[in-house]
């Protein structure tokens, strides 16, 4: 057993955009195992873009990340040591291990997953938070029906393309909307999307009218700015908006307006802001559907896996500028 | 039986605000009943923010009002004739009569009142659609718990004053908004809010924080624009907006833009446009509840009335400007 093990630290807050100085690598001690807890080697982290928010010293849905601390997120891995009864050395387990080589966690904290059912990285990704998060807000926010158009920012994403998925499962025409034309490929070609549209493009504005012939009844907003301002314009009656992120503000503490307001009014449309973690009763429900999808191949997915802890502030920054294509995720050895 | 009578038609559409000018008095033939309709004689005319809207020749909610017809609206007033075994001469009734002096209009679009139990012109304003409105609005969208704080702006006008006495009735903290400190002392004054905030003074957005010390969970919100940028600042986590009306924006093509669409996703809020003629289902239940607190007492209102039909136009374009303290009416000879 190892004395001591790496792990990644919040050096400093940003002041507007994050970068690299804003993390640390560093050894730490590897506590030694109370009851109750368990000790976790870790072979995956996830980025993901609520951490930015966490950056920020402001009040907000969860704390800020503490300085000098280990930076929070998911993990996967496997069990190495246990001095609780529910988990034996071996088991394949995910939990809030943040960004580190191996954590010590409360059983309680930790979820037991079928690393032979799906890849043991799934479930950080349409089998965990991330796909839960489309679950609900597709199938409990949008509520999509057969024929109905549903638009879904940021498509290419690890949330964006499961919500896509499900709305089309459930009947809709579903139109992503996503940056530049490898991305547009991606979400059309392999995630089977009805239409994706670049929002990186001249004629964008054109494009989603095009698109979307029978105006949009559904959105699920992981971007906000110009993607949703444009949406907006082409609202159908009792349109529901999902307001899952706004990652075209950054997370950063800068106002991120919507240009009018007056759709809302005139088409009696609803905008409902949510964070999974509100959710809980549908988690069991939501992870066994999703995982079945996945099993099945009616849901697929995209993994973008950089290599190492050391690469972990790398891979978080490339996902925030929109460099990944579906799940961002790191691989530890 | 007169042969005419008097009627105000659209003459014009505005370029940005209504004017006088958009307004044309005239004397029109007073049609002939056919089976199942009834002769009204109109005793008060209702002036509300939604014709505004109708006058733009745009894709909205409801159709346009056409231009050389009779401004619609709501009338009240009594049978003269008719040829529906619903009515007989006499009974008092409310509907879509229009700015005339009289109306001829099928039995079903008639709602017979109880105009011993309440004034007539009570069924255009709290027991009629500005009253279902703030109902709806308060107690099915907002739905405030004891001890919440809903802000309601324009609290001044027929549908705020009416939807803060509600929303206090279910045991909520309610501070109004209104222009001016006449308004605002009416609002505390006579419909007893727990405070009311000059939103034209210089320093409405601390008093809003003061009047506000536990945040606010609920909007009816009639307004938009600055007023309603500055309770955004102030949610509470799953806080419900009730969008009723943008009256900021004078209803014209103009866009209406919100400062900060943030807070809607840190504090899980929904915001819900709506249009009390989508919701016909509680409109009974709605009526009768109205009726009832009007008629004990539990529910005050204030009406603000013109004389003639001559003055109809610039009764409803006092109105859009906020000249107008509670309900606008127009009484008839």
């Amino acid at each position: 057993m190892p004395s001591t093990h790496r792990r990644i630290v919040l050096a400093s807050r940003p002041e507007a955009e994050a970068g690299p100085e804003n993390f640390r690598l560093e050894d730490v001690a590897t506590p030694e195992l109370r009851d109750g807890q368990v000790l976790v080697r870790h072979r995956f982290l996830t980025v993901d873009p609520y951490m930015r928010m966490r950056m920020n010293d402001v009040k907000s849905y969860v704390p800020p990340q503490a300085l000098d601390e280990t930076m929070g997120g998911g993990a996967a891995g496997e069990v190495v040591e246990s001095r609780s009864p529910d988990f034996s050395p071996g088991d394949s387990v995910t939990g809030p291990g943040g960004w580190q080589e191996m954590s010590v966690l409360k059983a309680s904290a930790l979820r037991r997953v079928d690393a032979k059912l799906l890849p043991i990285e799934t479930y950080l990704g349409p089998a965990g938070m991330p796909g839960v998060t489309a679950w609900y807000g597709t199938l409990k926010l949008i509520a999509p029906k057969p024929g109905e158009t549903v638009v879904v920012s940021a498509a290419a994403g690890a949330v964006g393309g499961i919500a896509g998925q499900i709305a089309r499962a459930a009947g809709a025409r579903v139109v992503g909307v996503a940056g530049g034309p490898e991305k547009c490929r991606h979400v059309v070609d392999d995630l089977h999307f009805d239409a994706c549209v670049d929002y990186k493009a001249a004629d964008f504005d054109t494009a989603l009218k095009d698109a979307c012939p029978n105006g949009i009844d559904g959105i699920f907003e992981n971007v906000g700015g110009a993607v949703l301002d444009a949406c907006m314009r082409r609202l159908n009656p009792f349109a529901r908006i999902a307001l899952c992120g706004l990652i075209s503000g950054g997370y950063s503490a800068k106002r991120l307006p919507l240009a009018n307001v007056t759709p809302l009014l005139v088409t009696r449309a609803r905008i409902q802001g949510f964070i999974i973690s509100d959710h809980q009763d549908i988690l069991a429900e939501a992870q066994a559907d999703l995982a079945a999808r996945l099993a099945d191949g009616r849901l697929v997915w995209h993994r973008s896996v950089a290599e190492g802890l050391e690469n972990t502030p790398a891979a978080f920054l490339g996902m925030l500028a929109g460099k990944n294509l579906g799940k961002q995720l790191v691989r530890l050895d």
